[in-house]
């Protein structure tokens, strides 16, 4: 395992720029008209994938954007890894809170700073690059086999038939994972649970068009002042969901479960002090990591309606808008969430106004356990670069897909992320420290290595 | 007379081309690169009063956008009429609801359609024709003086002080105003009431900067949640207004005085197919036209936050903001309301987030004799042009300045509004019907007949 560490170290550099060149691609899924940039990241991978030494690799057409497969079989009686992973981004607004543009990507203290430099163009090109490593030593210990799609971002509304119309090809033993954070730097964990996500969009119209606010207000209902009371309305005061059925199938932790979550290493001081916030907010009777660890939530993602401009425009506008995502736990599900959801919804309108919503995207929860094999050679290869055990970590975030692979490949994931919390995913200023990414390449072929050698 | 209705005949085309001409200028108060504009429209309106036959026309300075002066004394011991307008306008979003370009004006279905065509181009216009009409034919009975600003639309910043400045060249036995509607095209009506307004923008900031709301979500104030509940609670179940002492000074009206209000002709039928509501919505306890006119109203303008473009991007944003007006009655205190407004607002935050809010603008409201000379001469002119008595009427709408006039200069104003409330002022398709920008021009000169021979 030296040569790989001699490797690394002599194409560091090099890397760097490789996945520069992938960054700079602004392949952002949600947005219409990159639809041509989202070609272009794939054909990137493809080469990527076939340089780094695979036998093949071919960008392979779905009703939506392309999903890159690639494979090195070199031996078909050895365990077969399948790294998933996505070359799609999320949107750059608000554009004027970047510090440099999101798609030219520049070192600043020692971090990667570009939209997906962490998600997930960042934590993917390890894999890349820790295969292209193990190739180049002669340490490659398994089969490997690659699947990177477009549409994480979005929810991966093709992805589920790309893998029933492939299941053969993407016959595998473990998915392996990089699109999740870790503690710490120097407190490496291991995502064990992911949460689910119901995302709708919904819209409130009063009268048919604009008015003037003199003439007509306070007699006619205001689709913002509406929707302000409905959004309103959906939490109660001890921050709880009131959607009638939303906890039915909460699954409630143990005591001994929540004794054994609430080790994790944890200030809320730090935490309150990096978000600048007074106080934290959430449901009442649970702890910060439990709120976003163990219980289900209801975020508005974005509002808007009216006039927004500049000065003091009166209007007394036609219609609100809201975004409104929930996370869920294992065994909510989201479809069944949606509905009940858009049921409540149209149930709280008054007459006064029309409501429409739309389901945009959903995915479920997953739980992975701690005792399997996958686990162990994680834990192994963590603890084998970082010189320390990995926590295992339920998330907050959601990463709708895993739990598809399960249903339908019949595959488990091991979730080795090394993104931190502060890389500011989704958001400005996106960044991933270079400490993280070369950490990563260091620590995936131990994975392997590990994995291999128990299976 | 009859040589004003043949003046009127002979140069209709050119009176809609000089209108036209000034509604091409797009001065937009409320946004600063429009300032040149705002000059330009000025000095249009300069030439209009020096060519319509003012002894003299000025562009006068302010702190803010300039005032156009101009008068004709033809014997200072007849009465003087000094006609108010505005030749500023409001923003045009949402741009994409215009049928036609809102600087571009064109006639369609006999409706003048432009930004500006009625508030308060249109309306201003009617007076500079006229009174060219009145001089060209030897029929002006007293003496003009016109006042046109620049600012009407941002709460007139800086007309409080022009009017102290000067206040004897402005000396005059009443000011005459067309910037209000009538209640159709066969119901003429006199605005006898305004409402005065105060306008505040809010901004709810929870953690630094946009967060996951995976990771963060449930844990963290969503800055939009708190402020839709923030807003919800400023109206309660009877949609009144729960600021501690908002309707302390509030002047409730006699049944009897109720009762004469009733008798304004009004169908809810029309009123909420026109608007295709199902439902009003409003005070309890009041009728559609009591909710406008006499009593006050809280309507969020505008509400933005978060990811509002297309797709299901998630994030927890770091801020939320809404644009809040509050229609106010006569008697209650913009300032005072404000400051009432501020306090509470503050006071109703949760501590997990920060609030800040700022007083755009405001002004007071207004109620004007129906006994008086002035009103009798509107009444009877436009007896004479419209065949019947016009209606007193309470406008939901504000004029901030008309109070201010009678404070400063200590002289009443007479509302001669011939717009409908079907012109989408503030609106995409703003329109301003021929037959009603023909039929003022008409009715405007008998009132200074009336006037002058009645004083």
């Amino acid at each position: 395992m030296e040569k790989l560490s001699a490797y690394l170290n002599q194409n560091k550099e090099r890397f760097l720029e490789e996945l520069f060149g992938l960054i700079r691609i602004p392949s952002i899924s949600s947005i219409s008209e990159h639809k041509p940039d989202m070609l272009r990241a794939a054909e990137y991978w493809k080469e990527t994938i076939l340089k780094a030494g695979a036998d093949k690799a071919d960008v392979i057409p779905t009703a939506g954007n392309p999903v890159v497969y690639g494979e090195k079989i070199i031996d078909p009686a050895k365990p077969t890894v399948l790294v998933y992973a996505h070359y799609d981004v999320m949107p750059v607004d608000p554009i004027d809170l970047w510090t440099s543009p999101p798609f030219e990507p520049e070192i600043r203290d020692e971090k990667i700073c570009a939209r997906g430099a962490d998600d997930d163009k960042g934590q993917a090109f390890m894999h890349a690059k820790a295969f292209e490593s193990m190739v180049a030593t002669g340490e490659l210990p398994c089969n490997v086999k690659f699947m990177i799609e477009g549409e994480e971002e979005i929810g991966s509304p093709n992805l589920e038939k790309f893998c029933v119309d492939h299941k053969d090809m993407l016959k595998a033993d473990i998915i392996l994972v990089s699109d999740t954070s870790m503690i710490g730097q120097d407190k490496p964990s291991i995502t064990v649970g992911l949460r689910g996500l119901a995302y709708l969009e919904v819209e409130v119209t009063g009268p048919n068009r604009d008015l003037h606010s003199g003439l007509f207000g306070g007699a006619v209902a205001n689709p913002i002042n509406i929707l302000s009371k409905m959004i309103a309305s959906l939490t109660d005061e001890q921050n709880r969901i009131t959607i009638p059925g939303f906890y039915d199938k909460v699954i409630e932790l143990s005591p001994e479960e929540r004794a054994e979550m609430a080790k994790a290493p944890f200030s809320l001081d730090d935490y309150k002090k990096a978000l600048d916030i007074k106080e934290v907010h959430g449901e009442a009777g649970y702890s910060t990591i439990e709120r976003t660890g163990i219980r289900p939530t209801l975020d508005v993602c974005g509002i808007w309606g009216g006039y927004t401009g500049e000065g003091a425009k009166t209007v007394l506008p036609s219609k609100a808008y809201a975004k409104i995502s929930m996370r869920l736990v294992p065994n909510q599900d989201h479809e069944e969430i949606s509905v009940l959801f858009q049921k409540h919804f149209e149930s709280i309108a008054p007459a006064s106004v029309k409501v429409k919503v739309t389901n945009l995207h959903g995915g479920q929860g997953y739980v992975s356990p701690t005792g399997d094999k996958a686990y162990i050679a994680a834990s192994k290869a963590y603890e084998k670069t970082f010189g320390r055990k990995p926590i295992p970590f339920r998330s907050g975030g959601s990463i709708p897909i895993i739990s598809t692979f399960e249903r339908v490949l019949g595959i488990k994931s091991i979730l080795m992320g090394f993104g931190l919390e502060s890389d500011a995913i989704h958001s400005p200023n996106e960044n991933y420290p270079l400490f993280n990414f070369y950490k990563g390449i260091e620590t995936i072929p131990w994975f392997y290595k590990y994995y291999t050698e128990n299976a």
